[in-house]
């Protein structure tokens, strides 16, 4: 018999081309397939929650796939991460529901992005130390305006198989402890790049180069040209995907 | 004019041979004196608080060398940071009284050890997972006994340079948050790999192979036979040198 199953995943992203298969590269997508190959004697496509780019990391990542139902899900884990590279690390799997899809069927993505106020050593990996000193009170008050539904297009990177580009924020936070500075957002969907290039337009809210007037003014005119540089992958973590 | 100059330095230990220069290896030591070497225009020997270890890191590693006072002191960081690589930060550059020497002045040294839980993939580099549940508790409890003067022969590797094996540790610290555990030791002095074979022998206690009673029988025995397991290097960090 087969079933479907539901996996969480935690990821280093730094040595990864990113989530999702292609070839020649190393991807988390790629490497879990390989491995389900292996445990389930055949080839088992997976669907992951979120396509997370080259050098993004997860702490939740969701991925479904269906195969048979010959080892108890305990032993589906502890085999996986036996086989898995030390950079992929499987949280928990359960069976879902027949149809069950970790992509169609989410519901609420939550993604942090990482500042650090000082250069790292120690965990440079997974924060971004912007050259400049940025106000997080100015860039909390811009963010405001990002809650509630809106059409993305001056915060992403244009995707050919998008049209509307619409989606709704439910909640946006910021937490500072020490030289870090943590961003954490929720939406039903997100777009190519657009935590990456929010922040990056938020850091320039946060040296003084825009007001939060004109951070809101960006996101209304859909103009990715009025809109900050893109930040770097590594600050950006995919958190948790509801359902 | 020659100036004594103090460094405060933070690096990610993962790729270095440890802290000490050694022929053909990758140490912090030596990719410190290679660039202050460029930036004075000839051999500048650095002296380091402690010999991290292999793989071991340091979020404050304190070190000490004479140099001409040509440059401004924010000039010396901004120029050493722009040259070092990614994996060592200097975090402060002062001016230290002439004969400053930051191994033989420093009075206390502070050690963190970081065990996980959960096995990790977002920043595995930086805690070690024994593969077995461990009760806090039993550590904690067991680590008490460690407070005060003692020879600490059961808990370090055997070191041709030294004899006495004594020294007094002021204080033991330990800090539970969700998966992660944190240990934290302040110490005059620490012989090689303490606080890794404190870690591993601790660990027994805390998955009960061992009595806080039993830990304290081995601190007094001074045989290391007794101890557990030494620690892996990547949970340790030369947390701070006071002066």
């Amino acid at each position: 018999m087969n079933r479907t199953y539901k996996l969480v995943l935690e990821y280093d992203g730094s040595d990864f081309h990113g989530w999702q298969r292609q070839p020649g590269d190393r991807t988390v997508q790629a490497e879990l397939e390989a491995v389900l190959g292996r445990l389930f004697g055949g080839p088992v496509p997976v669907i992951g929650a979120g396509r997370t780019d080259t050098g993004v990391h997860a702490l939740g990542q969701v991925a479904s796939f269906r195969a048979e139902d010959k080892h108890p899900l305990e032993t589906v884990q502890r085999a996986l991460n036996a086989m898995l590279p030390a950079d992929i690390r499987v949280r928990s799997v359960e069976t879902a529901e027949d149809g069950f899809n970790a992509r169609r069927r989410a519901s609420r993505r939550v993604y942090r992005y990482v500042l650090s106020r000082a250069p790292l050593a120690v965990g440079r990996q997974y924060a971004w130390h912007p050259r400049c000193r940025f106000d997080v009170d100015a860039m909390a008050a811009a963010s405001e305006c990002l809650k509630g539904l809106h059409r993305w297009t001056a915060f992403c990177k244009r995707d050919p198989e998008e049209d509307r580009y619409e989606s709704e924020v439910h909640s946006v936070r910021w937490e500072a402890e020490a030289d870090t500075v943590r961003f954490e957002i929720t939406a039903v969907r997100f777009f190519h790049h657009m935590v990456r290039i929010l922040i990056g337009t938020l850091v320039e809210v946060g040296k003084g180069a825009m007001t939060p007037a004109d951070f809101r003014a960006v996101l209304e005119s859909g103009d990715r040209e009025k809109a900050g540089p893109t930040a770097p992958p590594n600050g950006l973590f995919l958190v948790r995907v509801e359902y």
